[in-house]
């Protein structure tokens, strides 16, 4: 489908060509901008909400500023779509979250515009403090724009840049841009202060008095320092050094002021743009601006899948056999299951309550289900907490955002050996999202850590199992279960028809299953990429190739009698696993094969040591050499006539 | 040396034994108590001051509270000294951070009163706030108290658990331990903003009036809510919503007040109790108090060593010959060195000034280096913002606190390939400090980061000449320099005497050296474990066992010519290093091993998986078995008779 930009969008390809723009024609491409988004994502798919929300910002922030010149760094990013067509990406934005396309996040690597790459939340204020930093020591007069919503402000690490930029003598501005949401609604008592002072008349009055001061400025002029403290002390009669959180951390605050007229956010970034040192502007956004259901519905509409821009219909695949549920929803359904038996169960996420499905308990169990907001690292500390006291924490954190919370699953978790269930959802490529979302490293750090069972299961039916066995009381250790993004392998059907809804039973950990005998070739699977190895096998049939298929389930503790057998049996092995290949699953083989000192020829297959892009889940896989067809050569390659065949391993020490 | 306790300090064996006492007796207690610490610790060693800083503390939370029933987190732990000898382990104080003795730091396993295991910082507000939460659900009526000092206040993490702690209703009490200081001088906004409101007369008046009205309470009767609620709205008068940072959280804040006031603490304490919901009561403490050398020179005596309590001489360990520098001193002479010739380098600690003698450059260089306080994650963040900018940045944290900043390494530094030096100071076994502070995982987290350089010097010329090398500009890859606390091994001497300050070179990176040639045998070292191979290996002389030796220097990239030349000559190998044996450089071997399809025996010599202890370095290593002593067996029994002994590895596919 053709999408044709605006007329005045059109002639925008970068920052200059929109300063050429009179104000009224700014109204206008905001407009504009507004429906290039609406009609590209809605046949092409994103992220949607967040970007709506932002247009009359990024216009008047590529307006006011000299990118990329200046550096603009866009907190996550689901909301830089705008930012991206009006920085030379309009006619290629169609290739958004595309394998080989554009990211959809900004990116270093796409565009000198895309100052900073990110993905995950939080990263904004630091990334762009020593960006101002950098440019103070070198003198030059390169300005610092960190843009970060109000969900992204509660993570740590906002605060500790805040902390740290209101001492640093940098310059550098922050724009709160405050609309109440994270993907879902935005939780913890930050969010209700910005409401308390949103809503004060204290502050609104204040407000009004800190533009009219504003409006007095000299603008013709060139602003100097003086004038710059006079404006500050004018300005410090109404904001009381200790009447404002942001004020008390030394930075200067201005707002709220409506993030959607552009007309007032060019003015003020104007006039921020003179005033040295940390500043921070709240502006009030409504995700979803301008697109009436999403204004109404934003977790739904964060990001819809493809719709019908005019009826707002989102369209679902239809099919007419029943079709596996996602992991996410067996998760869901099963610890409000596991629940109802255990009173000890609490469930945790950090601001994926719909995501996880987590959002299943917390309407049901209100007070057993709390979603923590942007904070990986609370969640995970406070789970602890809770497992001291007897309770059964299953803590569900996606994979990569899992890496925020290391050092709380070492030390507070780990290291005193408290049998917190760690949830990792979105284990192994995780598709559209791309390289900042990928859960390829999870195995490795986390086999790594004394006392850690690691875990994955290989359909809906094992997630259920496993999830039975970690919150029994005989487990007394910390239990990791990952799974990944999407369907399970079970159709939704009653268990009796071969549904996944099956009776749970325990797994004792460190244990695997055989799921055949083969000749010459064992596969050794953890997690769901068994099942590429089952079709793989069934592929490999015409060939007269019989290869062994172990499905080992634990990355740690290791099945050792099993894996006693399958080195006893074979001489060549493949392991296959959806994270990385230095110092993952594979690894733990060959660990135990050097232990043990069996000789075998063991090729590894997992996500290769490089950064893996965005793709759908098939051409990922494919890229990075775990699917079917590339197990299949794997047991071809090994299996061919030139590769050491010896008849028996060489099992020397028992 | 015999140590007696005071005649009431002997009596006190738990908290019910405290209650006994009059209040007269309880300042009498705190006396003999500070006492006790400095009588033990100028004898035994350990850390000082900060458990000086909360002796009243100690004794009026144990007295008004109901431990171990009432939950009470230290954060960190540095300060819970008093708690533990006042909690059953008087006696065996004196095994204070020896091998087979007590932690430093509380511990679960040691005593119910440990209510949460601690060492690193930050943890105990998210901790308490999950106990607190458990007790709710539960229906008990637990009291749950976090002891927080201003530094640690500075992390994402302790403000991650207040912005849940506000609206959580769960029953929590936060101590702020103000003492301006972590083990340097406190930085950063939050302890200005502390300091102003200590200082201020609003605040002061305010304080009079809270106290005043809590002195009107109905001490002997039932604290009804309906009280709590009057109260509330009588101090509301006093402190508006939106007039303090904590109150901004919703947590009620109380103070601040004198640390060493016995009798107003232990009245305050006992009506905070009554007050439900979260709440923060501010003091202010001296670090050090009552050792007068302590509080002038708060970071020399946070962890002196031994010394004379009465002359206050700290012993310094005399020696006929020049010494090795420790690692840390060569960092911090190295870098100011490079900094001089190359005006891109900047460095950056988090709050380990000292610790890593980044002190060092911040004196000579203030506008080049910085502390931004107890903050990982920001650190890292705000140096791959730097290295955006072309900066050449020295990011120097401790091993086990680059946990805290993984994700930041991973998404920030990592996946956008940003040349930023990571210096891993107290890598591998740190001695004393135990469990929560072996740098045991870093090799196994950042070897399986795609980009990444891991290296490790093998001793003080070889951290000089990596250093180098990473500043360069043809290095455009993330690069850890991972180095042991303690000594190296070269005198400080001039170089042409031997000594370690030799001029710079530049190193491949991903190339290793050979150190000998052998027979039968190669050990593969990293870093400086080295040296302990290169001890065995003149210790097995004598044996006629002549091992080769080859000093790796990288975990990633491998040295694949190295490797191939290895593997070619030799069918045994050993692999030795200061970190876990899960995924680890002898891991990554193996994957060469496996890749290539050679055939050997090999051993892994490393941390094993399991948590260690504490103890002086040299138990510590020989319990994990890789000091020289291991390293000989290892090698006396990989070459014994019974164990294959093909005459050359099977090198199949080249």
């Amino acid at each position: 489908m053709d999408i044709t930009p605006g007329p005045l969008l059109q002639q925008i390809n970068n920052s200059s060509d929109l300063k050429k723009l009179s104000r009224e024609q700014l109204l206008q491409l905001c407009g504009e901008l507004r429906q290039y988004i609406i009609d590209v994502v809605s046949v092409h798919g994103g992220h949607f909400g967040a970007s709506l929300g932002v247009v009359e910002l990024t216009v008047a922030l590529h307006y006011v500023l000299n990118t990329p010149y200046d550096q603009l760094v866009w907190d996550v990013g689901h909301q830089a779509y705008g930012h991206k067509i009006l920085t030379g990406r309009r006619e290629v934005f169609s290739t958004n979250r595309k394998y080989n396309g554009l990211s959809g996040f900004p990116r270093r690597a796409e565009s000198e515009y895309d100052s900073f790459g990110v993905g995950h939340s939080s990263t904004s204020i630091s990334a762009a403090l020593g960006m101002a930093m950098a440019a103070k020591y070198k003198k030059e007069d390169r300005k610092s724009v960190a843009v970060i919503g109000d969900g992204a402000m509660t993570a740590g690490l906002a605060f500790e840049g805040m902390n740290h930029a209101g001492v640093a003598d940098a310059d550098m501005l922050i724009i709160l841009n405050d609309n109440c949401m994270s993907i879902d609604q935005n939780v913890g008592a930050l969010k209700e202060y910005l409401t308390d002072i949103t809503t004060s008349q204290t502050y609104n009055k204040l407000k009004d008095d800190i533009w009219n001061a504003l409006g007095k400025l000299p603008v013709g002029k060139r602003f100097t320092r003086e004038m710059a403290s006079k404006l500050e002390h004018s300005i410090k009669g109404f904001v009381n050094k200790s009447s404002n959180l942001f004020e008390a951390l030394n930075l200067r605050y201005f707002g709220p002021i409506d993030g959607h007229n552009i007309n007032k956010l060019v003015d003020v970034l104007q006039d921020l743009k003179k005033i040295p040192g940390p500043k921070l502007l709240h502006i009030l956004t409504v995700k979803g601006k301008g697109y009436s259901l999403a204004e109404k519905d934003q977790t739904k509409w964060h990001a819809p899948g493809l719709f019908d821009k005019i009826t707002g219909e989102i369209y679902k695949k239809q099919f007419d056999l029943p079709q596996p549920p996602k992991y996410q929803d067996v998760f869901g359904y099963t610890i409000i299951e596991l629940a109802k038996k255990n009173n000890k169960i609490f469930g945790v996420t950090p601001a994926m309550p719909s995501g996880s499905s987590m959002k299943f308990m917390m309407d049901e169990m209100p007070d057993r289900a709390f979603d923590v907001g942007i904070c990986e690292q609370h969640a995970v500390t406070l789970s602890a907490g809770m497992a001291t006291q007897g309770m059964k924490v299953f803590c569900n954190i996606y994979s990569s955002f899992m890496q925020r919370a290391y050092d709380q699953v070492v030390h507070d978790v780990a290291i005193q050996d408290l049998p917190v269930i760690f949830c990792l959802d979105r284990a192994g490529l995780v598709g559209e999202d791309g390289a900042t979302h990928h859960g390829a490293y999870d195995i490795a750090y986390m086999r790594c850590i004394p006392n850690m069972i690691v875990s994955a299961p290989m359909n809906e039916r094992e997630l259920r199992n496993l999830m039975y066995t970690a919150q029994l009381d005989e487990n007394t250790h910390p239990f990791v279960i990952r799974y990944p993004r999407g369907e399970g392998v079970f159709p939704d059907l009653p268990p009796e028809q071969g549904g996944w809804r099956t009776e749970m039973k325990k797994i004792k950990p460190g244990t695997g299953r055989k799921l055949k005998d083969g000749e010459g070739v064992a596969i050794l699977t953890l997690g769901h990429p068994g099942n590429f190895a089952a079709a793989a096998i069934r592929d490999l049939r015409a060939e007269e190739l019989n290869p062994a298929h172990y499905d080992m389930r634990f990355a740690k503790p290791l099945d050792e009698a099993l894996l006693h057998e399958v080195f006893s049996r074979y001489n060549k092995i493949i392991t296959v696993e959806d994270g990385t290949v230095q110092g993952g699953f594979g690894s733990a083989v060959l660990e135990f094969m050097a232990l043990h000192q069996y000789r075998a020829s063991i090729k590894i297959l997992g996500i290769p040591d490089r950064v893996i892009e965005q793709g759908t889940l098939r051409e990922l896989r494919h890229e990075a050499g775990y699917d079917a067809a590339a197990i299949a050569d794997a047991v071809r390659a090994i299996m061919a006539p030139g590769t050491p065949a010896e008849k028996s391993s060489e099992h020397t020490i028992s």
